[in-house]
């Protein structure tokens, strides 16, 4: 264990931000060191739309859903993958651009290596980070919003801030059923959803003083026996993205 | 700037490295760091595969497309997009299981958010790491390989281990070319390659004794002018995804 591993192992979202703006100077650092983190044979294929402008933070927030905590941080970093910078830049060059869904993955895996060395660097500054894929609810008007060309599309917005707020950390699935030795124990999946039912319904009990009696697999199975967010296959297919 | 800041902005990968294995107590401290990771709505829909066997190691290797850093790494985790275990958990509960191109999306980030815990945790410890994203080369092998079932599909490899190389931090994209106050600025990206490229042709040239005169873009573009693993659309496809 060190100072990292306990930042990392500390993690909670913050859903309740103090108004305070950011410095220059730490948008920087956290950028930087979003750009730091590994990126696909160099494409680094993602851009950051920095959102501070007080109109554009409001009408996201409606847009993510109705998310207060989207207009009320300092900083709503918008991580979108981007293609459309390789494409400027394969025709630079002369050359006809490619794509389909290895690239897609490409692209939206950088936007994630990228945003989680941004959310680990904003907690070692002492800011409170809410990764918001709500955005994805209405991804056509956030493109609209932020001018997003063809070929970009917003992953998901990640709320930087000071908090207002002291939650305490969230039991994960054991580690049993997330980490599997040389190879995929169905078995270990299994028993894992069982013991985690049991850890979550304690949990959700405890925090809500009894007025909530669930388990993670029930929520996973209210959230799943419907299709979610249909639309986001068509939106992609608008905005050019071909993923054949 | 602080120690973590440092860290991450420090980050090269490792692609050579001593053969000492990690102890228990590391892995287990890089994985719940991985675990603490944010997770959309707390699906938590990745699993992680930690590949020690040596003769697997080296049959990744292979398929990875002969990167023996795979093989020769302390620890080989792959990180799998599981959408099955979120099946299980719905089917638990006496529900039909939807899956669409969302919930492919959420899979592949939170796969992407855990890995990237991971990384700096292990980083944190002194180790060096590389992502694979090689083992998409041959999916279905290393699917077989490791015994993935449905539903769940392996987004990339990552080397953890002690480095036994001192490579130099790679340069990267201009931070105007990334980063966009409030909207997308077409220009900022257009301005951003030109730079770009005059600083790779720098840092290839000096890196390789004057052998290597090209740029980023001339990459890119040898990179997209065709199809990259046309081959992930349909495996997919027979892994069960229904990218709709």
């Amino acid at each position: 264990m060190n100072a990292v591993i306990e930042l990392l192992q500390n993690h909670r979202s913050i859903r309740k931000f103090k108004p305070d703006p950011l410095t220059p100077q730490q948008t920087e650092a956290i950028v930087t060191s979003a750009q730091m983190a590994s990126t696909s044979s160099n494409v680094q294929a993602y851009t950051i739309i920095a959102v501070t402008d007080p109109a554009k933070k409001a009408e996201l927030a409606r847009l993510a859903g109705g998310q207060a905590y989207v207009e009320q941080c300092g900083l709503f970093l918008v991580f979108c993958a981007d293609q459309y910078r390789l494409k400027l830049a394969t025709e630079h060059n002369g050359e006809a651009f490619h794509q389909n869904t290895e690239s897609f993955i490409v692209a939206t895996v950088d936007a994630a290596l990228a945003a989680q060395n941004a959310a680990v660097a904003a907690e070692s500054l002492g800011f409170g980070i809410c990764y918001i894929g709500g955005i994805r609810n209405n991804p056509g008007e956030v493109s609209s919003l932020l001018g997003l060309p063809e070929l970009v599309y917003p992953v998901f917005g990640l709320c930087v801030g000071v908090p207002d707020q002291e939650p305490g950390i969230r039991p994960r699935m054991p580690r049993e059923a997330v980490l599997h030795p040389d190879a995929y124990s169905e078995e270990a999946v299994r028993e894992g959803i069982r013991a985690y039912d049991e850890i979550t319904y304690a949990y959700y009990k405890e925090r809500t003083g009894g007025r909530t009696l669930t388990t993670w697999s029930r929520g996973i199975a209210d959230k799943h026996k419907q299709p979610v967010r249909a639309h986001i296959r068509p939106f992609l297919e608008a905005r050019g993205f071909r993923l054949n």
